[in-house]
């Protein structure tokens, strides 16, 4: 009798059947697309080593991952030392993205293809502030290819992440196209040392939504408050205009090859799906510290924030082998894709739930209500029996609740007959129907 | 380059295409079937709070509970008391099971049907010595029916779990049933008091793992090793015998009720799915100390160990919210399920992966490949393209390595022409197809 909270943890949510219907009505959407460019499934453990993720995203990434407390003698020792660290007391942690655990199985696995394509959906864990559309578990759907720096890898993610949305029904999207390397020149161009690239970038990855203003705040408090943040804005803001990305692809210097590398890409991409949503943004900046070529997001009218992002990583592989082995992925984020869908009422009739209440009768046995559902069960349909005995009238108030559109009466002269009472709840339509005809009685009103 | 491990951790596992296979075959049987039974889907959060969690297991399983660190401020001010406690480093936790988070959201969603079917289908974390079959992370495949005690409930359950078995090729196999008041009569009758009852049927459960002997000597280790733990193995062992249960019916006494309930629920499911399957079986008991009816567990032969179980909770629900809601509940462990499976080569083929490869010859622009290719894919066909440039031997071995049974080739007249040279690996054969054809090439020799 205690008072213990029935709630979910902070950023968590209980998904009751309607919930998971519309998830697994984009998932299945999702899994078909990217199974369609090719690209073969797997699913990786929701523990990792902490050892696999630190250092992968960053500072402020580390911050935001769940760890796992030592149990028993181990946790005794931790303690013992009277001045343990979080390194002491833990050193397994909760998944925070779908591409370091990539990037491990690559290393781990040498027999895959040559060229890895796979794709994953499973949930990750960030402890970071709960928002409107951010949870603490989230899924993310990701498609990487690995093996090759071919542009046509990076035109198949971009192409894979839009077929899905035009599948959904989405219409109006862009996938923003910018290129880390033309960023690094931008920074350096502004006069800010490499070794604060990464800073800088996380303040610009902010803009869409702390805004200019915000973003050169934060410029300042990182130390370019000198007219550098100011001048990297600028610069970038510049490079937005009509006509400059050709521009710096045709001017010798450190911008020509990154603007090249994304005019050859969004050319590769135009014939594609991604081809009429590809738009360059250079201000696109994307936190995480692994890209090293082309990232990638997808801007929705309307939606403060991304349904997803992406890039190449050329590096990261590298971190768990001797061999460096190159890789570019886009990652659609389940959570904002089922949240403009449920604004926009975009979700299509989604059918759970039993389709028959069977009703039994008071001078009926348990075993033949029993026997009767198995019967209707055999012939596809869902059937959930009435459990309790009760009046007809609450059995059907108990249907209409549950949503069942079809109730199926079994008293004793049914039960003699071997027919059921079937009733459709919307018309009050009623029929003596046999056992064996329920399925085609249901197939004919629904 | 360091030399991280790139395994997953112990106790835990990747699972390549296959694999993934191979568990969505399961997975999709078993959510077909539960659906037929008017089950609908539930999700929780991996993460509960240890409220939740703790004291619902029994002191073996809370000790078993992976508990998240606290992180940030809430970990220094822990550390800073100079002794903290396991209490004072974590108050989250990962599920343990489904069945006490179903408890938890039937408490905390007040308009849920009276009676809540749900299924789950998700995954649990036990940090137990892993084993063969046993691992820290698996799946468990849950029923329950809440807000009736009902034998229907029971006996549906039953049905549910017996009809997924059979759906997968099972043809053998046991529904063992006993009843936890009929456990309290034995344990009773041989001299155990009430407040021993869970340590003996913890040595209990053990039966199939250690054997008679090794029961023996742990209910001695217990304290029970003055004739009772022996007076107790006896007793149930003459209850196996045939026509005991009816005996047992039929004379006053603490066995009767508990007897005649097993009777009843044997009769109700004799003409369901779990009818031929449903053997009584006086010493199974269930480590869980939840339950507080029958109790159900499936037994394989050649399989040491369970592929599932489960049994009537009355009290669980109420130790969430003040007004106690009887549940029953089957739970079936897709490991064991797939492990036997495995040995004996019970899965159809699976077809995963691309269809065709698209082999773009040097003469050939990129973004011809990528147009094409989503011409097929438009078709329904799963397509990968060739990333890289590189001759027709190559591309043709990376077919067979990925597993595409046809190769389309894209050399310059195929484009000029808008055809593709459609090669089928196994047979040989090739033929030039107009590429708005492709799929009917290929539905024709699949």
């Amino acid at each position: 009798m205690s008072e213990i909270s029935t709630k979910p943890p902070s950023g968590m949510r209980d998904f009751l059947a309607p919930d998971v219907a519309r998830r697994r009505h984009v998932l299945s959407v999702v899994q078909r697309v990217y199974e369609s460019f090719g690209f073969q499934p797997l699913e990786t453990p929701t523990i990792e080593n902490l050892s696999t993720l630190l250092g992968k995203y960053g500072p402020e990434g580390d911050q935001l991952l769940y760890r796992i407390l030592h149990r028993r003698e181990r946790l005794q020792r931790a303690l013992a030392t009277g001045t343990p660290t979080e390194l002491d007391l833990s050193d397994e942690g909760l998944r925070y993205d779908l591409t370091v655990p990539l990037a491990r199985v690559v290393a781990n696995y040498r027999d895959l293809p040559s060229f890895y394509k796979r794709y994953q959906i499973q949930p990750v864990w960030r402890a970071d502030r709960p928002a409107k559309g951010r949870f603490r578990e989230f899924y993310q759907c990701d498609v990487d290819i690995t093996g090759t720096t071919s542009v046509i890898a990076d035109a198949e993610v971009m192409g894979a992440v839009a077929s899905v949305l035009k599948q959904l029904g989405f219409a109006e999207f862009s996938i923003l196209v910018n290129h880390r390397e033309l960023l690094r020149a931008f920074v350096t161009a502004a006069g800010i040392e490499a070794e604060h690239e990464a800073p800088a970038l996380i303040a610009l990855d902010k803009l869409d939504k702390i805004g200019r203003d915000g973003v050169l705040q934060e410029l300042a408090q990182k130390g370019f408050g000198d007219g550098r943040g100011e001048e990297l804005l600028r610069g970038l803001e510049q490079a937005r205009e009509p006509g400059a990305l050709a521009r710096m692809a045709s001017e010798d210097g450190p911008f020509q090859k990154p603007a090249q590398s994304l005019q050859e890409l969004m050319a590769v991409a135009k014939d594609g799906p991604a081809g009429a949503h590809a738009v360059f943004d250079p201000t696109l900046a994307r936190g995480l510290s692994y890209y090293t070529g082309p990232i990638f997001e997808i801007s929705c009218q309307g939606l403060s924030g991304s349904m997803g992002g992406g890039g190449r990583y050329d590096n990261l592989i590298g971190m768990f082998q001797k061999k460096p082995v190159p890789a570019v992925g886009f990652s659609l984020g389940l959570e904002r894709v089922l949240l403009v869908m449920e604004e926009r009422g975009m979700f299509p009739p989604l059918g759970i739930g039993p389709q028959v209440l069977l009703c039994r009768m008071g001078d009926v046995p348990a075993d033949a209500a029993i026997r009767f559902a198995s019967q209707m069960r055999s012939q596809g349909l869902r059937v959930e029996i009435y459990a309790d005995s009760a009046n007809m009238g609450k059995m059907l108030t108990y249907a209409n609740t549950i949503g069942a559109p079809f109730a199926a009466i079994l008293g004793a002269s049914e039960l003699a007959q071997g027919t059921l009472a079937m009733k459709c709840l919307k018309s009050g339509e009623q029929a003596a129907v046999p056992v064996a005809d329920a399925a085609v009685f249901v197939s004919k009103r629904s």
